[in-house]
């Protein structure tokens, strides 16, 4: 049996402590988490029928996943099947919900680890596979390497038979209307600030509207661990700006302890290879789950970064700490009770 | 004064135990080390003329490097004076000596990392700027990112008005030569396999004329470290594969502890994220530099992988540990003192 547990009433009391975060998804037994970007969201935007979508969409993602960990498939199944659900949604910066780049496109990443192997595959900056962790996996099983990008990418994945979209299928109106209401911002900027050469260089001021990401981290009956990410990156980014999500080690890991997916600021995630922090935390420390993601999301605070963190142990314990004001994120048990929360 | 060793006994006595490797560079005080790559190079062949061009050419990196720290500038000067001088030698997997993509195309990919303020920069895929360790600090410094990558990196890199050359610049003769030998070897592979969709999964055999990365590790005045790493990436590529090179955590790392550039096996550098395993293991458990990046290679041999790492800590100590034949390297003590040393 399937029961539903929706952690709304946090949207009453705005921001909580990083204790009272963990607080909410506790105990063992989990078998699947995701999240759905971590941001300075508003209680007072993400509520009402928003919040409602939020939620089913990522309800929905758990049960596609939990699907394959309850019928004995893999962890690696079980983590493409609840991102393939957030990358098919247009509320999510990844797949179909891609925000654009500062020409107009849209450029997405995605990687996967699978825990028992180490086996890894990512790709970077692709724009015509419908769903980018399957171009991951893909990788990780049939390319002999680690990391494609761009048009290479993009052949591999149709070689490899995956389903190919023209670019115009990641076109949505609302992230269209951001990109234009953040160009028309910065060039106003660049105006005042007399200084054309500049770059764009991300202030916590206007992060919210640019970052986001999903991700997931499974266990499955063997015990065995797999993590994915997937993003559409950073909205307006330019120069082929590659984050930590299809970075091994930075945005995603894992192996036969720790699964681990990363949403947030790219840059610190990948200066301090978050990801593995935690692993290395908990192997080299005896760390928990909860203190390791923890310490790995405070290291990236105290460089000035935010996001957040999911992380799933191989005894089922599950840590979700994050340094925002809120992060899409669900967990299902092994009995099926699923947690979703946004703040 | 500056005085010269030059390790080439060992060339006599064919491959070293890693603990005889180790020992050729030894004691403290260094200040910088650099590698030209790792593989199964063969005494045979590396002797005479050709030896000589690779210890003088690395040399030359040292002293390059050297003069910087002498001079009291920043271990990020120190890092991209060495590495502008072997991505400039056609004798090195980087710049210049770039091997050739599938397509015969020079891809390159580098990257730079500030201990001192964990600050870091990479590119990926590049073809046409001439130093792309310089483009690598421009992304670290000016860009407020750590990773562009094709065409936009080019465009980001000229705009930061680094010198931009043909991608003819890239061509050698004897990287062509060897690309043809190895497109008709593919060739007559996938005749024989009957199996024309397969696509080339290295093997240890044929790794030996893929592989190679150019990388420094320095130490300057005020105790402060940086890495940095440069590579054409393996030769015959296809698809924009990305190896470990441009992998904060994976080829390079650097905080204040201390400061790691790989070469190697990409893939297997990624999967393990082999820099940022040196330093965890260094800050968790407090082993030396010596111990954490022999470990980092044991753990990577133990997956199946070959290379080598270079790793100087914050009180000079070197390490320079690697599971192949031999590895290009050489390090320069704070008065002068230089070792170079092949097998």
């Amino acid at each position: 049996m399937m029961r539903l547990f929706i952690c709304t009433i946090c949207t009453f009391f705005g921001v909580l402590t990083a204790a009272q975060a963990q607080e909410k998804f506790s105990g063992e037994n989990y078998v699947l988490v995701i999240h759905g970007g971590a941001g300075s969201m508003s209680p007072n935007r993400i509520k009402g029928e928003v919040e409602a979508a939020y939620v089913a969409k990522l309800t929905e993602a758990l049960k596609a996943g939990y699907a394959k960990i309850k019928n004995g498939e893999s962890s690696v199944e079980a983590v493409i099947a609840a991102i393939e659900v957030m990358e098919d949604s247009p509320l999510f910066n990844a797949g179909k919900g891609a925000v654009f780049t500062h020409n107009g496109k849209n450029e997405l990443d995605a990687s996967i680890m699978d825990g028992k192997t180490r086996m890894a595959g990512a790709v970077a900056g692709i724009t015509t596979v419908k769903n980018p962790i399957k171009a991951a996996r893909a990788v990780m099983e049939k390319s002999g390497h680690v990391m494609l990008t761009g048009k290479g990418a993009e052949i591999f994945a149709e070689s490899a038979g995956l389903e190919i979209v023209s670019p115009e299928y990641f076109w949505t109106q609302h992230r269209w209307d951001a990109l234009q209401k953040i160009l028309k911002r910065d060039s106003t900027k660049v105006e005042l600030d007399h200084d054309e050469k500049q770059t764009f260089v991300p202030t916590v001021k206007n992060l919210d509207e640019k970052y986001g990401t999903v991700g997931a981290v499974a266990r499955d009956k063997n015990g065995n661990l797999a993590a994915g990410t997937s993003t559409g990156g950073m909205m307006n980014k330019k120069y082929g700006r590659v984050g930590d999500s299809p970075i091994i080690g930075a945005g995603n890991y894992a192996n036969d302890q720790v699964a681990i997916s990363c949403t947030g600021w790219g840059e610190f995630f990948i200066r301090t290879a978050a990801a593995y922090n935690v692993s290395a935390q908990m192997k080299h420390l005896n760390r928990s789950v909860q203190e390791a993601a923890q310490k790995a999301i405070d290291e990236i605070g105290e460089l000035g970064g935010t996001g957040g963190i999911i992380a799933l142990d191989k005894d089922g314990k599950v840590a979700v700490p994050y340094n925002t004001k809120g992060m899409y994120r669900g967990a299902v048990k092994a009995n099926g009770e699923i947690e979703v929360a946004i703040f």
